[in-house]
């Protein structure tokens, strides 16, 4: 979606509210005696009530003093497909249904949708920019998807059907199609009258400056244009220096570039250099935010956002069961190490007590260190050549950590069982701590070596290698030493 | 830092080189035979060889040729304050080292600016915007900044005075007041005009109208003065609905409005109303890493997202102790029972074989649920009023995936011992991953309620309280059934 021209809804919707709905608003309120709710809950609680109590006239009058944004949000959290239709239907006028639309996400995009002729949603779909409408085509069937363009104005089809061709995450398949370029030859004049005309291109960040072969070659500020005489030709004033991205660049390179270099929009080229596009920075901050949550849901062992409310939990459950059999597989190799040393164990029975620690803590230092690393790499505060100086640091930490647990752990297997215990228990803490650091340290960077996102694999394989090495060495340890447990 | 007007250094560095400079990126290229080398990887490498030989005219310029968000970069990852201060000192220009060290973070800000007379710095900070000016004094004790901001032109100084009397991460001590703002009597033309000589509000992208008072009244776009007659006032072009955050407001609540409701800048108004500042995108988009960063961090334990490569060893285990002893603690406590069902243990050894996998299991169930709501009550796609949904359909997937893993378990611990303990382990399995779904769902929804960050607690809590019943509910159900099972 484009950014807004201007801000609009200036006031959070409740503010605005009238009378009636003010009442279901304080019932609302009333009925929510527990604290930390908020705006957009209570705004989705009334939502429900007047839902519920058939008063669809509040209910449209309270969506239309709403902002798109907000009406997409309700309808996300509405419960049932159905309610969502209603409410969806209650929103007037189909620019603003179209934009609602463009805020929804996947399945409440599928579910609103569902019952509507292939001419009513091209009808919703008129007013939008090409990129939102190619996102919402893209949670379609294919075949609804072409039905849908077909029976759209060529010109807009032509450029949905460009977004489309590339794959969802790359430059390609976020940008918008519509922006604002001139031929080189033209001048600040010229460029001050198509700007006035340009009704497409909703809001000009950059003018964009072309040769006669469509090829980008330079870019100029709208305020620019008002500092020179008229009649001078843009290629006197554009900047030659343009910064750009390729069709095929992945969005989270995308999002890096348009973040560290503090830009609006960032065109981008075809393989030969011609212009095809551009990404607006409110895009990309949806990319970012994006992508946080994929690295963070990958380092749990579950994977998608819209998992948590939306899709059916027999797919949740595919979906992260693929990672839980991984550790299940891991965990037994610990309990097989386990009883590999079972006459260690039926010999001196206080060793289990410590078995939790030693398991747990090795573990635990490892996912510090492996966030830090998977964190820094993602947002560039690591790079691969700082590998060396951060291993030696987090090896260092878990040194140092290891010895402060370990003294502890000492003392407490002394006071707790006897003291000899307590030394082998804090001996194996502090070599577990020094190996999960390294591995947890050095696994997120192999795998990036080999192209492999470091977050889906350094969670569970770290943790339940480092599970499995800690039990290992106590055990080795205390086996060693079985004659001074005794 | 204002986003760029014109995007500007349009190649990468290395694609502009010379040829001295290019033997040296030959070199490292040559010596790095790893795969996964990013571009910046390999321009830290040669900046570093031009360090060592010396060769400061190539290095400088090759400097000249970086975007200052590239040479901050390069900066950040030497290791070293005395080479930071080199390159630092090697960049031309006050604007540009300005510029440079506005994109630096914390720890090199104060290791660059060490040895520098204050007014030295003031120099450097004169063409900056206030917002990056407060944004480095934070770096330095107070007095010293006190010391500088005296040096600079009091205009400039008292802007900065005013974003440094807010706390640093509300919407007043990220904002910045160079900001465009006309009264609602002016006209068009007059718009127009005073645009032309603006130099200081660098970039526009909102017009914002006040009354006599300063009072924000309105907003129009650049574009809009342009399709208007020359004498009409602002007030009747402006839009009157303007959205605005409170000073006090949190940087993430700003970050959220910013983000949903695609907007470049959010105007800043302090309680009477009075237009204090602005708020643009690319530190919206600065914001949300941050924020994300730091919930990956809490949740795994470690705090700081500078503590990878900057803090010391010693300050880093520091901060990541106390979480570790918490976990120290709670994985005692497992100790506890096993040392408290020792009999049984001792009784059927092939009990301890599974002891991994029932106290892995439900931590792993529960660590995956948990980040689901954590995440998504962060992004707004979990809201408080969703809970009762979310909490059902975690438990939902949690007893089938528990169903899918107590039988695959049972089967193991029947081939592997006997068929009776592999359906204890089973059962136990089942029990504990209803136990830890449902907890992981509560307990964040919890924490926000009570007005703690989620992020903070719910990991180790969890976790360790998961491992803990996982533990419990096995041994209790081995010891019933221990006739059965020798």
């Amino acid at each position: 979606m484009l950014p807004t021209e201007q801000p609009v809804d200036p006031q959070s919707p409740d503010a605005r509210l009238r009378t009636s709905e003010r009442d279901v608003l304080r019932d609302a309120l009333r009925d929510q005696s527990e604290r930390g709710q908020t705006k957009s809950d209570i705004i989705l609680l009334s939502v429900q009530r007047l839902l519920r109590r058939g008063a669809i006239t509040n209910l449209s009058k309270m969506l239309g003093r709403m902002h798109p944004a907000d009406a997409a949000r309700v309808i996300t959290h509405l419960s049932s497909p159905k309610e969502k239709r209603e409410v969806f239907e209650l929103v007037r006028g189909e620019a603003k249904r179209g934009q609602v639309l463009s805020e929804l996400n996947g399945d409440s995009i599928q579910q609103v949708l569902a019952d509507l002729l292939h001419s009513d949603i091209a009808w919703l779909l008129k007013d939008l920019g090409p990129d939102d409408v190619a996102y919402i085509l893209g949670f379609l069937p294919e075949e609804r998807g072409k039905d849908i363009l077909a029976l759209m104005k060529t010109e807009d089809s032509t450029e949905v059907a460009d977004i489309l061709k590339y794959p969802k995450d790359t430059a390609g398949g976020i940008m918008t199609t519509e922006f604002f370029s001139l031929p080189e030859d033209a001048t600040a004049q010229e460029a001050i009258r198509r700007l006035q005309q340009a009704t497409d291109a909703e809001m000009v960040f950059y003018i964009y400056v072309t040769d006669k072969d469509e090829h980008l070659v330079g870019v100029l500020s709208l305020r620019q244009l008002l500092t020179v005489p008229p009649a001078t030709p843009l290629k006197n004033i554009m900047m030659r220096d343009v910064m750009s991205v390729a069709v095929d660049m992945d969005q989270e390179e995308v999002a890096r570039q348009v973040a560290s270099y503090n830009l609006l929009a960032i065109p981008v080229v075809e393989k030969d250099g011609k212009l095809a596009g551009i990404i607006t920075v409110d895009d990309v901050v949806d990319v970012i935010r994006e992508e946080a949550t994929e690295d963070m849901l990958k380092m749990a062992g579950a994977i998608e956002e819209d998992s948590v409310s939306k899709s059916s939990s027999f797919g949740a459950a595919k979906l992260r069961l693929p990672w839980l059999f991984t550790n299940l597989v891991g965990s037994l190799l610990s309990g097989a190490i386990l009883w590999y040393f079972r006459m260690t164990l039926q010999e001196v029975v206080a060793i289990v007590s410590f078995i939790p620690v030693i398991a747990a803590m090795g573990g635990n230092v490892g996912l510090q260190s492996s966030t830090l690393i998977i964190r820094g790499l993602a947002t560039g505060v690591v790079e691969l050549s700082d590998v060396r100086t951060v291993f030696f640091r987090e090896v260092k930490v878990g040194l140092l950590m290891g010895l402060a647990c370990g003294v502890m752990l000492t003392l407490v297997g002394w006071a707790w069982h006897q003291a000899f215990l307590g030394m082998v228990v804090g001996t194996s803490l502090v070599i577990a701590f020094l190996v999960s650091t390294s591995m947890a340290t050095i696994m997120p960077v192999v795998l990036k070596r080999m192209g492999v996102d470091p977050a889906v694999a350094a969670g569970p394989f770290v943790t339940t290698a480092n599970d499995i090495t800690g039990i290992t060495i106590y055990l080795s340890l205390a086996t060693l030493f079985l004659d001074h447990l005794r």
